[in-house]
């Protein structure tokens, strides 16, 4: 057991705090022969890196990755190939302002864990957040790329399908529109409605929740396990640990509350493959814990960040009341970072899973 | 790694199907010096027994539990105390139906697991669903039976929030009321509401969805961890491992995702006992993945079940297309037995991070 | 993490002491479709039956194996299939001798665990030794039995190779004869010895150390895992979890200590089938903590039993310091008894690894 | 599960290769308000570095750790407090010869893992040994460092106790003198005697086997649990994941098995501290896999490395039959460099049931 590892045979450890010297992962339980390059993962870390719009920090983090062991060089240039050994990610922090944290140490952000991480260990490393910093998840993402090519054909995309209570437009969905806006979009019409919904919210200096939903396709049937191995629950694990995120739903998720049994039910054809086809998809691709070969469909909610303008009530270490105002460089809404930090977190369960479907059924 | 146990200090491994001589589990980790008898257990095991309503399954289990190893006799008639060794819980199967499973053994319900079982094992238990039957759930009622007793002062109490799209109305929220209806609900009029409701989907052979809530109350400040143990995590995966339960939200859930961060943020103050005091708890008890010490509030989704009367089209082991009615006794709303497995999950994942935070800190 | 489960994907977790109303434990991660009947472990269960030579404790157990999930029936009379869902074991207790505890609950044994069962917990079941006894061994013994079953083509069988400072002459060392004597010693003129020595052992009311030895063949190269998961590491973790196991070893084991590099490297060369082929098998079977393809070999010190005749001096629950001798039934010499319990561990370790060779790899 | 971590909630994932960039660890769940320097994780590096002396490798490795994470500063100079989250420690790699590696790529040297990573894997970093060098050893040592603070009053020591078949003489054990000799000896006429030794060894290319035992003070009475997680179980399996240990022993180990029960049993009385106190200590301070309150003592054999001059029959990765002579920098005798390796070892599952033991009982 490790409070800072997830998954089991593709299991992962992080570790580094916001405003230390470096933050890295350690992945282990990979498969050997795995080809892949520094440059494959950064494309994927550049994806989270903050200071891309206005509408993310303007921390400048270059969140350039090194690759410290296990893995050897393959033929191509920068080409490098897994030996089965652990791969250690290794990202520099560059751009911690060194600056006066004697206020804020001794002051709870109210939202943040700020207070619960005194609570519990009576010490914590106030700068920049710490542990609790959304710097941490840069270094799911990079396990997330190598995880992704555990499973072949696997493909893991995410789109920010809501921000507060703008949601898109289903009947526009359109994949290739998630990398041509900001916003992680996949409808352009919302994309221009967030860019004014946003706008409002930087210049308010306040912040708004989101929900994203990731869709992994190419996941085989069988991957999954009854019954608290369950590719749901894992998945439902892994999301909610992102900071932030209050919520995850599979497939229908919580609107199946309000479905009846025949509504609910994805009915089974024969396909012309010879295989049996869902004629849809509720249960989004997952039945008993088991993925049924469909798209697999999650989704998550981000509550806003706590880190506005407007001062809030709040005490602090010597039980004080203050209020506290949280200047310097935030996102107004998390949620739009978080896609590609949830399509890794999915990503590093299914390549889990896979492993552990390939121990227990040889296949 | 066991795809059949949850918990890490705290550990509870279960077995056993539906048809089967009886199913069980074996709870780990227990503290030493725990007092409690069967009948403790069983009490718990009443309240998801079915046949108890005319909205539940018919099929008859008296569900009575023996405690097996892990326990002395204490001073009062019928008191054990915990060694500290591991706990074996034990129920016997008395009510299956011995009946020709023929047709069943091929045809796969839609909306069950029997397609995902064949697809993973190549071979599965059919006999009234097997491993996926809820009647495993009882193992993790009975489990829970022991994990309240682990962390002193705790409370956990569950009621069913939501059926269909008719949810309780909070302001005649009352705990009390929960254990006077054959909902959990905790709202009188909604009940009856209900009661009119799911007589209707009864009769038409049909089934319905359902939300429920559970708030676990004593919850001391600290419990939980950063980032991949977080206590929020660890519950969505509890509770996303109960048959049928499609989403899971902490506090404010998915609604977090439309407010700004000056309305989720709870602000803080020092109470009179010289603590720190939140004036609101939209975090639903949880920051950074840490308890606040605020009450836990956890809300999960549940799917109606896929066992109905009306025809649905599938396919059979055989890849011929048949359609499938589900007879048989079934619950038409698997959200209500759902109340106390929602509360045991929550339990144990307490009682588990109370023992995980014991060992870090000492406290 | 649980006290009181092995493995990682072959898991067993064991439950019950000696005295309860039975023991047991649960098998997960079984693949589905093995091929087995409750006559088959009870084979291996017989196999470490007391009572069946004078040599070894006059406890009647019958220790009937039931398995009670996990298995569909099948074809043949007695057939069972393995469903990939945990496999439950269970044995009654049958001949639990019901008398006064009340001397030996509060006199702490020397050499046994009585008194650290009551450092740890302060309170114990002290009924016949309650978890400490040997008889939860039964549990590791049925569990092994499925565990052979894992890997195709693996034998793992044991003998004792040595009692007190009497050793088999190896060049007597024949597998048969393990079977024909009541101390699995592979040479009969080395039996004939130990029976006299035993029989002056049993007299006298005392008893005897001996050594184990089990070897494993049919273990694919590969099997096994650095740094921590070392086929090695695991199969010594799990020889000395056996009640009254001091010491293990590997291959040469303390002896290679001894040796110069040049007598102890295996040379290679190339075998008639075109694989390489080790000319020697100092190593025991695994370099580097993956096997290399030959036998494993393991052995491992069991020390005397504490149950004696003998007076010796120790301290009682309230301080007070008394002489302890310990009637009742036992055996002379463990070591014995262990020889099966051994070649279970063995068993489960090598399945394990064979799981966990199969994820990482896809071989 | 992860096959490059050890410990459950003292917990260390180690990574890297001998001749990568750098090598670490990251060592998860220890306490919080721990103290401590680099310069004292650093004093214990120093132990294990090369070079020391004309007996072990003449590799140069400054092995300079650096803490990335996981600590504050304190208040006195380089002084580091622990929060709780994870620490991670990391070594550059300097003294990587960059050489020809075309030979020894393909040529598996007898005795090493060269042909088991590659039955494995099929691939692997055949550079200095790469994961399988004892340079990972490092990152233990590190660990243990961290691990000797979590349990007040810990103090763990390591000695050589053989080398060849030249034993110490107990009656001259000296704790200090085994720092006053290149060979960790407690003994300094056996340590003049090993120089003679070893000299001879070293002149010849050869080398030679060692027994190292290593004993820990302070371990409270209660720590370990039955029956899977014995305190005894997880020093064998650490101790056996060791490079080139091939037996373990916990007091009077292998000897154990020629003893008789009167000798084995260690008999108990009242101490003046009103506390029970063994008049022996056979077992090596532990019983039923718990600790007694005595110091635990611990022994492993050490194979000779398989490093040699003299040229030994082997194939290659080609299936050629090759003569495979190991120039470079080795160790004589590896149980030198083994002894404070051990120390960490021990030190590590210590602190690991240190915290097991205060989650189950709250002490």
């Amino acid at each position: 057991m490790s409070h800072n590892s997830f998954g089991h045979l593709f299991r992962v450890t992080t570790w580094g705090e916001s405003h230390g010297a470096a933050i890295g992962c350690v992945v282990d339980g990979t498969p050997p022969g795995l080809r892949f390059s520094e440059a494959q993962i950064q494309r994927y870390l550049d994806e989270r890196r903050p200071g891309q719009s206005r509408y993310t920090t303007q921390r400048q983090e270059p969140d350039q990755v090194r690759v410290l062991s296990g893995v050897m060089p393959g033929e191509a240039d920068g080409e490098l190939v897994s030996t089965g050994t652990p791969i250690a990610l290794h990202i520099d922090n560059v751009d911690q302002r060194s600056k006066d944290y004697s206020e804020i140490a001794r002051r709870y952000r109210p939202g943040h864990a700020d207070i619960t991480y005194d609570m519990k260990y009576g010490v914590r490393d106030y700068r920049g957040g710490g542990r609790s910093s959304a710097r941490e998840t840069a270094t799911r993402v990079a396990a997330g790329a190598i995880a992704r090519l555990v499973l072949p054909g696997l493909v893991v995309r995410g789109a920010l399908v809501q921000i507060g209570d703008v949601a898109i437009d289903r009947s526009r969905f359109d994949w290739d529109e998630t990398r041509r806006n900001p916003f992680f979009c996949p409808d352009a019409q919302t994309a221009e409605r967030w860019a004014d919904l946003l706008d409002g919210v930087r210049k308010r200096g306040s912040s708004i929740g989101a929900v994203v939903e990731v869709v992994a396709d190419g996941v085989p049937p069988g991957l999954g396990a009854p019954l608290y191995g369950k590719l749901d629950a894992d998945i439902a694990a892994g999301l909610m640990s992102i900071n932030a995120v209050k919520g995850v739903e599979i497939g229908d998720g919580f609107a199946s509350a309000t479905l009846s049994g025949e509504d609910n039910a994805d009915e089974i054809r024969m396909g012309d493959d010879g295989r049996p086809q869902f004629l849809s998809n509720h249960s989004g691709g997952i039945l008993g814990g088991i993925a049924t070969g469909q798209p697999i469909v999650a989704r998550f909610a981000v509550k806003p960040t706590s880190s506005i303008l407007t001062p809030r009530r709040s005490v602090d270490a010597d039980g004080q009341e203050v209020d506290v105002m949280t200047k310097g460089r935030h996102d107004p809404c998390v949620g739009i970072r978080a896609v590609p930090i949830g399509e890794a977190m999915v990503a590093c369960a299914i390549a889990d899973h896979y492993l552990r479907h390939r121990a227990q059924t040889g296949r």
